[in-house]
């Protein structure tokens, strides 16, 4: 007897059915060593219509193994259509997220070290047609206008993250996305600083104040000019340093319904 | 120099701009005691048009401040229009999650203990008009109908959370929309369970298997009966016993605009 | 049949065996306003003898809430005592871990708002000796002496936690114990600050660098001098503006075995 | 000016400096497959004696990077003592946690998948005298031995963490020391069943209920009888499918102090 094939008659539609937080190995394509080793963290969702009981859980599990234990770049979109057959489904999701590392010179010495992003890949498919989304989170110094322009000497600042999501409508690198993003922050962050770096990056901050609405809006005139990006949402949080709570900032925009 | 209010020529409004994470003990209305104590951690946010360069961030931890070190449900709605009016914006959203207890009787002993959920007001409100949002996170058992049916003895269950959030259209309690949840998963759990409230729970369990699938629709069915909610989304996560992943399902619907 | 209580022959104590995890509301004594509402999160565990299959969970619970829905501080000694004693078991370890909020007047402008801390206490009885301790988390602003050093102006800072443990042996309200770590840091922070108390905290920190060092000794040199405390750990972390990571540090201390 | 090398005057020695929670791809030696790519979390700390006022954080990060991008297990140790040196420190402290990937065969149907373990090595090197310790969680099926015996059919059971941390006096597997682990709880889990596998699980968990309080003993007997284990301990926390808190147990012993 299988349970799940069997008919169901509540007149309910599912809009998402399947498995949530399961972990895999992966290989992400790499602007500068071809590809990286990562482990991502997936959510795997088909749509179930009102007449099935159930879907079939292990038949997610299955297409995950059945990428010869990594899973390229290339194969996420596989993925998405294959899940969306193999379910008997017009729908289907996935999410998948990953640390990502970036090896960064520092400004003046030049010294290399990594840099880890959290990274999104999220494919969407209804009736054949599939949407991509990319998700960087970028970690990054803001130093406050407002401080600066009161006190006598220094500024308050803090690390923040910047979130982007884009749908994409044309191939970009993660890394440029993250590098578009850490222009505009008060100074991008790095994993190691020399003195001569240090001075670099803490006058750098100090001329370059930005509220969280200034990044979010300098971030998002940057997503406008690109016609890669279908549509966008930005995000700042500033963890600042002299509140135990954060300052927020939202912009969105989808050019395609405008 | 006030920066904030000073121009902004890059013709970007935000959508929310604000503060997140803010922590402040709260008193919630409570059907049983009148009210109860607890500690809720609050986003505030509002619309910021494009000629504005910031928002007074300072404003919002005033108001949040200003309402007697406890904050009411009652005065959650008027929040929401002070915080509009005070910082001059169309629209504003506040969001306030708390953990809220409800004291239980065990099935066959009776006795009685507190079990504690996870819950959320929203608000929004554009142009003066305001929707409510209650959020309820409630943790219950559930037991696999395929491993029922194949197995000679036993079957897995799990602990799973059934994520419910309404737009309220009428007065609901949080406890009943509680209950409408318990009711629909293969059994309720408790804090305080004696050796034969031990016996029923799992028998109950066993007599009532229930995928993620069953838990989200009907627990939908419910809600479409109800006239008080105007919309819903109902989620059902379980943390397998068998696997390292959770199995997952999602229903949404919006009554207002079918 | 009480599966529990019946004889083992492994012959392996369980150090610590009980409930973790489990929230209640309680009411702390509080300096300024006698006692306040709080939200705890509890660990209870006993020692169980060789000889023994199982602990009476059911038994924690019970105690839990048989302190009349709220637990104040007073009756967390007096738990501690009946746990051991109720679970026929010579030792036992509680603790309980809750926000705790202090109303703080802003520095210049005088504004008071309340700042929430992560403040736990811990008791452990054996053989009918109580040990009690308390541990804060305490949030603060950290300003580093190199960066101020090699740049022309400005300085990186960031929010830090500064969270010390004592074993007390003398009454020390968490006021006191938040007041001395707070002074040591570049600069304590606030709810809610107005544009003069803003220029106060920026140039406080920049006047005051200190690294996660200078933290950490100068909090236990206060330490040092309190007779009230009998051993003390005390860590600071400094989540990085300018870097992905924290810098860390430790030192401890017991007063006691020297 | 230097400023981290100068002298202090405090004379208060700190027992552990230096970088937290720094995220970096390494590769572990892996019993099946000679090794694979994973993402750790470090920690990395040195003491300063009392007579210098900071420790040098970037050497931290490069020590770290230093490594071609990707560290061995064998290169873990090598980390140890370079740290120290270069630190020019008498002790010193290395975390390094990472998921980390077993391919099992389902018990009947042999249909491999992937499963996902937290794992942790920490070394601890002091005067020239080096510790090392592995910690694995590991997360398994538990079912209630009383809820089987007062039920008239079924038994709650739920998933649950087994934490072992030991101290290695010879060499052991990684995988050797999860299975010894998996074989102690009611069942072991997996990736992918597929239904002849499910029922196996459900049944054979059935056959084998078992408490914390046996679960911990149960694999302190194995660990007992290990030579290659000089001290361990050994945790295991229920997250009961029937309440919204853990049962937990603990038991350790270190064989070198006995």
């Amino acid at each position: 007897a299988d349970v799940q094939a069997s008919l169901d008659s509540r007149r309910i539609a599912i809009d998402k059915v399947g498995i949530k937080d399961i972990r895999h190995p992966v290989r992400v394509r790499d602007r500068a060593r071809g590809e990286q080793h990562t482990i991502a963290t997936f959510n795997m969702y088909v749509y179930l219509p009102h007449n099935f009981k159930g879907t079939h859980m292990s038949r997610f599990v299955e297409i995950l193994n059945g990428h010869e234990e990594e899973i390229s770049v290339a194969s996420f979109q596989t993925m998405l259509g294959e899940m969306a057959e193999r379910l008997e489904s017009e729908a289907g999701h996935i999410e998948m997220r990953f640390p990502y590392f970036i090896k960064k010179q520092a400004p003046i010495s030049g010294v290399a070290s990594l840099l880890d992003y959290e990274v999104s890949f999220i494919g969407e498919v209804r009736d054949g047609e599939p949407k991509m989304y990319i998700e960087v989170v970028v970690p990054v110094t803001s130093l406050c206008p407002c401080s600066k322009e009161i006190a006598a000497y220094g500024a308050h600042n803090q690390r923040s993250h910047v979130t982007v999501r884009i749908r994409n409508r044309g191939f970009i690198w993660i890394e440029e996305l993250i590098e578009l993003i850490e222009r505009e922050a008060s100074c991008e962050i790095f994993g190691l600083l020399k003195r001569p770096d240090e001075k670099y990056v803490t006058e750098r901050a100090y001329n370059n104040p930005k509220f969280v609405e200034d990044m979010v809006r300098d971030v998002a005139a940057r997503l406008n000019q690109d016609d890669r990006v279908g549509a966008y949402v930005v995000e700042a949080e500033n963890f600042e340093s002299i509140h135990n709570h954060s300052a927020y900032a939202l912009v969105e925009r989808d050019k395609e319904v405008e």
